[in-house]
C-alpha cells in the first residue's frame, strides 16, 4: 500500500552498485544536455534563465520519490514553457516581479491539481485529449515557439501570443535587425541542424563507435554555447549590440512558499489546468513508450502524483511548471538509467552548475539559446499525421486541423479547448447516431443478417432490429425515433424484436426510452420483444419495471423469437411455406 | 423539400371541414385553459400579466406554420418562466422597462438559437440532457416555483433565485402576512387541488358523461378566477390590502423589432441557450408521446425551427420565451385537435381575450394566480424516480440527485449545467473503462467465453482478449494499459489475439494505440493478431498502416486464430492433446 504512493520504497530496497553506476553515467549525460535546454526554455517562458535551472533541481528529486517511470526525465519542456508564457503574459508584463510570481503560481496550482487528480484517480480525464487533438496542438505549438524565437535571432523586440500578433510585431521591427546577432543565430541554427542529422555519421567516419558518436552528438548544443561565448568575448560583440544572457544569480534556488493571491488564482486556474493536462498527457505517453521497451509498467494515476509533487517542488524553489520531456527521457533511457535515482543525480549536477557555472554564462548570446529552441521544436511539427488522418477518418482530421488553425490564430489556451470540444462534439454526434440494422434469417441457417446486405427471409408482420451499440442517454432519443419510424412505415406489423446481442449496457435514459417504445407500440397493437440480451444487462433490467410491463417476451435466441412471432400473423391458420416465401425480400 | 421546412404545406392541402370542426372545438377549450395560465406564468416570470397573453398569440401562429407536431400547444410554461425570471433578474430589477427588455431579448436569442440549431440539424445536442438530469431539474424547478409563489399567497414582498435566498427572504417578511390574501390563496389552492383529483368523479355522479366531466373540470382555474374576482368586488378587498392584477393594457400586442444591445446579448446568451435546450427537450418529449398515440411522426430538427420561429414571433410581439407545454398539449389532444391550425385558432381566441376581457381582470387577486401555479407545478415534483434510479443505476441516481440539490441551492442555470457535466463525466468515465474479457475455448465447441465465468481451454503462450466496446480516444489509453498489463503478467506469452466481434468502430486515437501495442509487443517478441473484425471496421483499417505493420495476422474467426497460435508454442514438436489439457484452467 505504501509503495503504491511512494514507489521509491519499491525500487529503493533493491538498489545496488550496478544500478548506481548506470544511473550516474546517465545523469552526467542528461545534465550536460539539460543545462542549455533549461536556460533556453526559461527564455521561451519569458523568465530569467536561472529560473530554468531552478526548475531542474528540486522537481527531479520529487519525481524520483513519487514517480513510477524508471527513466522519465522531468524538467522544463518547450510546449509547457510556451503555455506558461501565454498564461503569465496575460496577467503581467515580462520582466516584472509579478510575471515571475504568476509563473510560480502556475507551477503551484498545476502541482496541486495534478496531485489531487491523482489521489482521486481522475487520470481518465486526460482521455479527453484525443490523439489528433494532441498532435495538432504539438504541431501548432512547435510553429508558434519557432516563430516566437525569431526575434532573438534577428535581435529585435517583438511579442504576441499567436501567429497574427507575432508576425505583425516581427514585421514591424524587422528594420532594427542586428547583423551580428543574426549571423550568430543563423550559423547556430545551421550547426545544430547538422549536429542533429549529420554529426553522428561524420563522427563514426572518424572512427568513433556508434554509441559514443551518438553521445558526443548530443553535446552539440553545449558546443554551440561554448563556441558562441568564446566568439562574443574574442570579438567584443557585446558592444555591437548582441544581446547576452548577462548576470545570472549564483547559488541554490531560494526556498519559499509561493504567495497565492485569490485574485491571481482566479485568473490562472484555467491555464494551470490546461498546462497540467497537456503536461501529463505528453509525459505519460513518453513514460509508457519507454517502460514498454523494458516490459516495465507505469501507474498513470500515481504518475499524476509524481508530476504534481514535482510541480509543487518547482513552485517552492522559484521554478515554473515542469513535466516529463520526450528528448531528454530518451537520452536518459539510452544512456542506461535504471531507476529514478538517475533524476536525483541529474538534480545534483544542475545544482552544481547553478553554484559554479553561472558566471561563465554572462557572455552567452541569447540568439544561441533561441537557435537551440528553434531546432528542437521544428521536429515537433508533424506533416504526416494530417494526410494519414484524412485517409483514415474525416472526423479525426477535422479535429486535428481545427486544433492547429485555432492554436495558431488564437493561441495555445483557446487552441486546446477548441480541440477538446470539437473532438467531444464529433464523438457525441457519432454516439447519438449508432448503427442498427433490420435483420432477417439467412435461409436454412439460424443466422440473422442485415436485410440491405444479404438475401434473407423476413415476414411482413415481424420487424427484427439489431442494435450495434450500447444504449445510453446519448442515443436514447435516436432509439425511439429509429424504432417508431420503422414501425410507421409498416402498417401490417404485429411484432417488433430488438436483437440486443451487441448491447453491453443500458442506462436509465435508454431504459426510459425502451419503456416509452413498449407503451407506444402497445397503443398501436404491436408487441415488443427482446432477444439475446447479455447476462449483465439482463441482471440490471430485472431491477426495473421494463420486464414486467413488456408487451412481449424476452427470448434467449433471435431464432426462437423470430420463429414464434412469425407464426402469430393474426390469421387462425398456422404459417405455411408459402407464407415464408411471400415474406422473402 | 419545401414541405420539410413548411409542414403547413403538407397538412394544409388536405384540410377540410371535419378537421376545421375538431380544431375549433379544441381551440375553444385550450383558450379557456390558457387565459389564466398565461397570466400566471407571466407573473412567475416577473412580468406584467399582459405579456403572458402576448406570448400566447403570434407564437402559436408561427408554430402552426413551421411545427411538425399536429397537437402540440405552444405558449408560456412554468419551468421556462422560472428560468426567464432568473436570467432577466440577473440584469435588471423586476418591474423596470429593462427587465421587460431582457425577457424579450431572451425570447429573441432563444428563437434565433433554436432556428439555427434546427437548420444545422444539431438537435442531437439536446441528448446531453439525460433523463435523470431532466427529471431532477423538473422536480427541483417545481419546488422552486412553488416556493417562489408563497409570497403571493401570504401577500408579502420577497425574492431570491434559489431555496436559501427564497426561504430567508420569506421568513424575514412573514410578519407582514395579509390575512385576506392568505385566505383567498389557501382556499384557491384547496379548490384547485380538489378540481384536479375529485371534480371529475363528482361531476360524473351528477350525471355528466366522463368526457364532458373532464372538460368541465379543466375549466376549474377559470372558475377560481371568476369566483375570486366577484369576491374581491363584493367584499371590497382591495381596501384590505389584497394585491390585485390591476389595469391590464387592452389591445393587440405591440409589434416591434427587439432592440438587441451587444452588452445585453453577452449577458444573456448562456441563459438563452439553456432556456432553448430545456424548452426543446420538454416540448419534443410531449410532441413525441402524443404523435405516437396516433402513429404520427414528428421531425425533431424541424421542431427546433418551429419552436425557434415561435420564439422570434414572441420577441417581435412583446412576449417572452415560449415552448410546448405538457398539460395544455394533452388537453388539445384530448379535445380532438387534428392539425396545428387548432393553435392558430387558439391564438385568435387569446387575441380576442386581450382585446375585450382584460378590463375584467382588474380585480383578480394575484393570490389566485399564485394558487394556479402552485397546484400546477407540484405535479412536476416526482418522488418515484429517485427510488427507481437508485435500484437501477447508482451513476444515474448520482446525476439526478446532484441536479436536484444544485438547482435548489444555486438556482436553475447552475443546476442544468452541473447536471449535464455530472452526466457527461459519468458517461466518459464509463466509456474510458469498457468491458473486456480474457477468453478461452468452450471444450468441444467453437465458442469462446470469459475464463472467469466458464470452464474453458487456454494455452499458456496464447492470450485471447475479447473487447466489448467500440474503440475510441476515450478508451485508447485504457486499451494500451489493459493489454500491456495482461502481457506483463505472462512472461511465457508468444501470441496475443484481440477478438473484435463487438467492436463497431475504431477511431484514429485507438488506431494509434493498436499500432503502439503492436510495436511494443513486437519489441518483446510477441505477435499481435486480430480476429472477427467486422466488415466496415476492416474496410477502414485497410486505409491505415496497421495491417501492413501488424506482427501477426487478421483471422476471420477466433477459432482459426486460436488453433493456429496454439500450435506455435516455440517448440519444434506439434501440440498434443496433453498440451491442451495442461492449458486448461
Amino acid at each position: 500500500m505504501l509503495t503504491r504512493y511512494f514507489p521509491i520504497l519499491d525500487w529503493g530496497r533493491r538498489y545496488d552498485g550496478d544500478a548506481f553506476g548506470s544511473d550516474l553515467m546517465a545523469a552526467v549525460i542528461v545534465t550536460i544536455m539539460l543545462i542549455p535546454q533549461s536556460l533556453a526554455y526559461a527564455l521561451l517562458a519569458g523568465l530569467p534563465p536561472v529560473v530554468g535551472l531552478y526548475a531542474s533541481i528540486l522537481p527531479l528529486v520529487a519525481y524520483a520519490v513519487f514517480g513510477t517511470s524508471r527513466t522519465l526525465a522531468v524538467g522544463p519542456v518547450a510546449v509547457v514553457s510556451l503555455m506558461t508564457a501565454s498564461a503569465a503574459g496575460a496577467v503581467a508584463a515580462q520582466g516584472t516581479p509579478e510575471y515571475l510570481t504568476a509563473a510560480i503560481t502556475l507551477a503551484a496550482l498545476s502541482g496541486v491539481m495534478l496531485t489531487v487528480l491523482g489521489l482521486l484517480r481522475l487520470g481518465f480525464l486526460a482521455n479527453l485529449l484525443s490523439h489528433p487533438v494532441i498532435s495538432g496542438f504539438i504541431t501548432a505549438s512547435g510553429l508558434l515557439i519557432a516563430t516566437s524565437q525569431l526575434k532573438h535571432i534577428l535581435g529585435v523586440k517583438a511579442g504576441g501570443d499567436n501567429w497574427p500578433e507575432m508576425l505583425g510585431s516581427l514585421f514591424g521591427s524587422i528594420g532594427d535587425t542586428n547583423p551580428y546577432t543574426l549571423a550568430i543565430g543563423v550559423v547556430a541554427i545551421g550547426f545544430l541542424f547538422w549536429v542533429r542529422k549529420g554529426a553522428k555519421p561524420a563522427l563514426m567516419k572518424l572512427g568513433l563507435k556508434p554509441r559514443v558518436a551518438d553521445m558526443v552528438a548530443k553535446a552539440g548544443p553545449v558546443a554551440a554555447v561554448v563556441a558562441t561565448i568564446l566568439l562574443v568575448v574574442a570579438m567584443n560583440l557585446a558592444d555591437r549590440g548582441v544581446k547576452l544572457v548577462g548576470a545570472v544569480p549564483q547559488g541554490l534556488p531560494p526556498f519559499a512558499l509561493p504567495s497565492l493571491h485569490p485574485s491571481l488564482i482566479a485568473q490562472l486556474w484555467v491555464p494551470a489546468l490546461l498546462i497540467s493536462i497537456i503536461g501529463f498527457v505528453e509525459s505519460v505517453s513518453v513514460a509508457q513508450t519507454l517502460a514498454a521497451k523494458r516490459r516495465q509498467r507505469i501507474a498513470p494515476d500515481q504518475e499524476l502524483v509524481g508530476l504534481g509533487t514535482a510541480n509543487i517542488a518547482s513552485a517552492v524553489s522559484g521554478g515554473y511548471p515542469v513535466t516529463g520531456g520526450f528528448a531528454r527521457s530518451v537520452v536518459n533511457f539510452d544512456a542506461g538509467a535504471q531507476t529514478p535515482a538517475a533524476g536525483a543525480y541529474t538534480a545534483v549536477g544542475i545544482a552544481l552548475a547553478s553554484l559554479f557555472l553561472t558566471p561563465l554564462l554572462f557572455f552567452l548570446p541569447i540568439a544561441t539559446l533561441a537557435a537551440t529552441i528553434i531546432v528542437a521544436v521544428l521536429s515537433l511539427v508533424d506533416l504526416k499525421t494530417p494526410r494519414q488522418l484524412w485517409t483514415y477518418s474525416k472526423g479525426d482530421f477535422a479535429a486535428h486541423i481545427a486544433t492547429i488553425v485555432v492554436t495558431l490564430l488564437e493561441g495555445v489556451e483557446i487552441g486546446v479547448i477548441v480541440g477538446v470540444l470539437v473532438g467531444l462534439l464529433l464523438y457525441l454526434w457519432k454516439a447519438s447516431r449508432p448503427h442498427a440494422a433490420i435483420v432477417g434469417r439467412v435461409p436454412e441457417t439460424q443466422h440473422f443478417r442485415n436485410v440491405d446486405r444479404h438475401k434473407v427471409l423476413t415476414v411482413p408482420h415481424v420487424l427484427s432490429i439489431r442494435i450495434d451499440e450500447n444504449l445510453s442517454y446519448l442515443n436514447a432519443r435516436w432509439l425511439e425515433e429509429y424504432v417508431l419510424e420503422r414501425v410507421a412505415e409498416r402498417p401490417e406489423l404485429r411484432h417488433v424484436i430488438l436483437m440486443c446481442s451487441a448491447v453491453n449496457a443500458i442506462d436509465a435514459s435508454a431504459l426510459e426510452s425502451l419503456e416509452a417504445i413498449n407503451h407506444r407500440l402497445a397503443d398501436g397493437g404491436i408487441r415488443l420483444h427482446l432477444s439475446e440480451v447479455k447476462g449483465p444487462v439482463m441482471d440490471r433490467l430485472e431491477r426495473s419495471n421494463l420486464l414486467h410491463d413488456l408487451s412481449g417476451k424476452v427470448f434467449l435466441s433471435q431464432e426462437r423469437a423470430f420463429s414464434e412471432c412469425a407464426l402469430d400473423d393474426g390469421s387462425e391458420a398456422p404459417a405455411t411455406d408459402a407464407d415464408w416465401a411471400r415474406g422473402m425480400i
